[in-house]
């Protein structure tokens, strides 16, 4: 079966979840932290011993181990046509692509890597308590992230342009898994608090809403669409 | 005319260059440092500022501004489909997508960011001496890479598969750029070493070869295909 190797709380495995979702295709998800893989099961199957891992028969029969993200965002646009997510014009091709690297490397950089990975992965891989300089730095680029996803939205509906696209999915990863420790500063944003309202009403973000770390509780307004 | 904003050394420009050299695409070639971007025309294409940036005009009529590199390699693969730089399967595909990946961003991190960044842009900024711990781990970390790569060439002819893939370019925009200065330990690793002069010998690679940063000589090596 279809089967995906994820962490919960990790925004580029929320983006190829809520991508699958949308596609309508089904698949197993499995919890694997690269820093508990002790039977090698991640290694075999991706050599960075990172996630998130899509394994899928393909439609043509080929069996394929899929990582990182950006490739299997291409390999599911690619073997699985229908609900595109992706533009069909080059120009808004490079946008959506642009936009998703921008969500998976920059921000994850610049914000995550600092605000969530600091507060969620310290506490799972039990290594002390968060660097409150990385906190505060981290905030910092979020508040200029989500200035400028406002401005974009103030000119397009989803955030390359009139349709909803991967970008969108990449920035909902993000979003979502900051929420979930009350970091995001919505009444700031209206703009980006709008967007992420239709996204949370959309079926394919329900599990993501749904997840629960244990002994992490989100906040109330966590999976509530009017928050 | 088609253009890329470039930088000499960097890697994923070369990548880029390469193939579009491959696919027979040419292309004005623009040095635009981002730390040099005064009067924004690199803040204009691209607003994350970094290099490298498409300028082209898509056989479809858009006009199209593409970054970063990983999203122009999937622009110029769908725009111009002759003398594929992808395999045609799901599994060759996600493997030559999983190795660009690799190098573009983990070799990129865990050796060029260490190695060739403290070496070359401190440099070019001005910005001091590098520091030799740093350039240390970097020359641990590309042992580790180059052992890897040589598992996957001694199965391999070409790094994803049987044909040259965009893998191999992302692994020479690299190499070569770590070549310019004389990082790479050939002599270790006689099949990337074999696989490099396969590589050098094709004539999408010449004009990287003759490429020259003032004042900082390659070695004598550099753009030997016996070397």
């Amino acid at each position: 079966m279809r089967t995906l190797f994820h962490m919960p709380l990790d925004p580029a495995c929320r983006m190829v979840r809520i991508a699958l979702a949308e596609k309508g295709l089904p698949a197993q998800i499995l919890e694997k932290p690269p820093w508990a893989d002790t039977d090698g099961a991640l290694a075999a199957v991706n050599p960075a011993v990172t996630v998130p891992v899509l394994l899928d028969e393909a439609p043509t029969g080929d069996d394929v181990a899929i990582a990182p993200a950006s490739a299997i965002i291409e390999y599911i646009e690619e073997a699985y046509s229908s609900e595109p997510l992706l533009p069909s014009t080059s120009a808004g091709r490079a946008e959506a692509r642009r936009l998703t690297a921008w969500f998976i490397h920059k921000f994850e950089r610049e914000v995550s890597a600092l605000t969530l990975r600091e507060r969620i992965d310290k506490r799972l891989m039990r290594r002390g308590q968060p660097d409150y300089e990385l906190l505060k730095a981290g905030a910092e680029a979020l508040a200029w992230h989500l200035d400028y996803a406002s401005w974009l939205l103030e000119q397009r509906y989803w955030l390359a342009g009139e349709r909803m696209t991967i970008a969108d999915l990449a920035m909902a990863g993000q979003l979502s898994a900051l929420d979930y420790i009350d970091s995001v500063p919505w009444e700031k944003f209206p703009v980006v608090k709008d967007w992420y309202a239709r996204l949370k009403s959309r079926p394919a973000m329900r599990p993501i809403l749904r997840d629960r770390v244990d002994g992490l509780p989100p906040p109330a307004h966590y999976d509530n669409p009017d928050f």
